[in-house]
């Protein structure tokens, strides 16, 4: 059997997940990691793996899916479609308010060039996602919450880089405990966002800059964090690197519900992460699902999918007989 | 839209747990209620439902999915087989080390007719499964573990009853907790079965009957009993229909794997359900799948799937947009 050939566009966390999860699906090979950087300076872990230019896509390379390992805010809304007219591409798009918009765009490219997409594979959107929509299928009357956390959300952390003056960031989701268990008891409350989650950031200020007007810009900023509680610390480097390094997160997906002819019985379903490593969490799901897309592009499916169109034996490395037997 | 026209075969836990999950999806209704005892005898909850013997279906009923509601052990393996060469139809057979077998006979005669049929959908096999999927792909180096309960096993209490001289039972599957902490803490211990849960039975016995012979025939049960520590508790009829009158179930999947380059980081994923009736949310989960099944049988799906083989989208009662926008 052939090896599924993976490209991977962007060589941060996500990129070296990537690269680490394939290390664990012998049916598949890295066929090259792209970058917007000067490939020299970036050292793969993978022996004799070459890292391009981002340019050299143009020339049409030997790849059965591309991974788009870049930001959600900014980049990927660009890259998915453009690299959707030349490759299978993949992607974990996160930013939720605009994921229609984007479905859209790739969708249109996939099928115009007879390709095959998949966005906002990860776990959440994600993993999380499917368990929503599987919990909402299996209890049609019901309430479904999502926590996040204790965890640190990388797109949240960008967001703040982002900002003029801003060196380095860490922002942590941390869920309300007291929300979390009301949930689990099946009282189905009536929680705000506030209610739910606050949000902690530490943040590397440039000598220079204007702290507070860094803190008003990260406190307003619509989608991000004008929604929720937030504090802001401002520390140095040193501490940063210290005491925020790794990049744990998590959380629950719980669908609280009613079954019986008078809705007399109560069902309760929870999916659960305790990660780790958020970035090679998310880029191993991705991985398994960049499985999918290439099958199923062999098969002839093209445009854009979700996990919800996407069974999962496609994104499994077994056959169908070895699923049933180990699995069912 | 014309409703999808579901034909509910056998009324008892799981036919009625139907009839409730089709009140809750407006999208579907009955369209007869099959049954082996006498149709006079059997009132069914919903307005105007009609129950017909369970030879009617010989005739060739206008209905879009049929779900068997019979039991696994004798039942499922020749009805399912049976009217999948007339009907669309899904089960929920839940004998897990026959199911690859079960499928071969129901592929074939699903295929052989042009028909589609679903088996072992509900929790587990069903949901369960999904999340053992799902967690397997995310995490290629990991182990999986699954706990039942503290609940009652409809299987296993079918099981007892067909014993000669058992009038009634309930059997409870009890979970080890000291086992569960051990898996959730990430460090993947050995466990046997018999480590993992032990099984409590309360059996009605009728007064001429052998206890002990009864007991023996319990514990030793190839499959269900022989591989547990198993307490027999012989009761009478008052006693299990005032304290045993519930179907209360639920149990966790958890997988605990290892990511990075040096397998450095640990990540746990638990999908655990808390249930107050096993059947209401087995027959709610098979209603969506039969949606699913109505569906894909309308695009010219046919043969034999199982929870791997179908995206969700097709068991959702909404639209791709909708899905994206809501539960993604």
């Amino acid at each position: 059997m052939d090896k599924i050939r993976i490209g991977i566009v962007g060589y941060g966390n996500l990129g070296r997940g990537v690269e680490c999860a394939v290390r664990q699906n012998p049916d598949m090979e890295i066929a090259g990691i792209f970058t917007r950087r000067d490939p020299s300076v970036i050292r793969p872990l993978t022996e004799g793996v070459k890292v391009f230019p981002v340019s050299e896509l143009d020339t049409g390379m030997d790849i059965d899916v591309l991974i788009l390992c870049s930001g959600s805010a900014t980049e990927l809304p660009l890259q998915t479609p453009r690299y959707a007219s030349m490759y299978n591409v993949i992607d974990s798009f996160d930013n939720h308010h605009d994921i229609p918009k984007h479905f859209a765009n790739v969708d249109a490219a996939a099928k115009s060039s007879g390709h095959l997409a998949a966005i906002s594979i990860g776990w959440d959107p994600g993993l999380f996602s499917l368990n929503r929509a599987v919990a909402t299928l299996a209890l049609p009357v019901g309430e479904n919450y999502t926590f996040w956390g204790r965890g640190v959300s990388q797109g949240h952390s960008n967001a703040i880089r982002r900002i003029p003056g801003v060196l380095d960031a860490r922002q942590y989701t941390v869920p309300v405990e007291s929300a979390v268990e009301a949930v689990r008891s099946g009282s189905n409350p009536e929680l705000t966002t506030r209610q739910k989650h606050t949000r902690e950031c530490y943040v590397v200020a440039a000598e220079d800059a204007d702290k507070e007007k860094i803190r008003e810009t990260i406190v307003n900023m619509p989608d991000y964090f004008a929604d929720y509680d937030t504090t802001v610390n401002f520390i140095t480097q040193e501490e940063l690197d210290r005491d925020h390094k790794g990049l744990p997160h998590g959380g629950s997906v719980i669908r609280s519900g009613k079954t019986g002819w008078d809705l007399e019985n109560s069902e309760v379903v929870e999916f659960k992460l305790t990660l780790d490593s958020n970035p090679e969490f998310t880029s191993s799901v991705i991985v398994a699902y960049a499985r999918a897309v290439a099958r199923m592009a062999k098969e002839g499916c093209t445009g854009c999918m979700t996990i919800f169109d996407i069974p999962v034996a496609y994104a499994l490395p077994m056959t169908g007989e070895e699923m049933r037997k180990n699995l069912l």
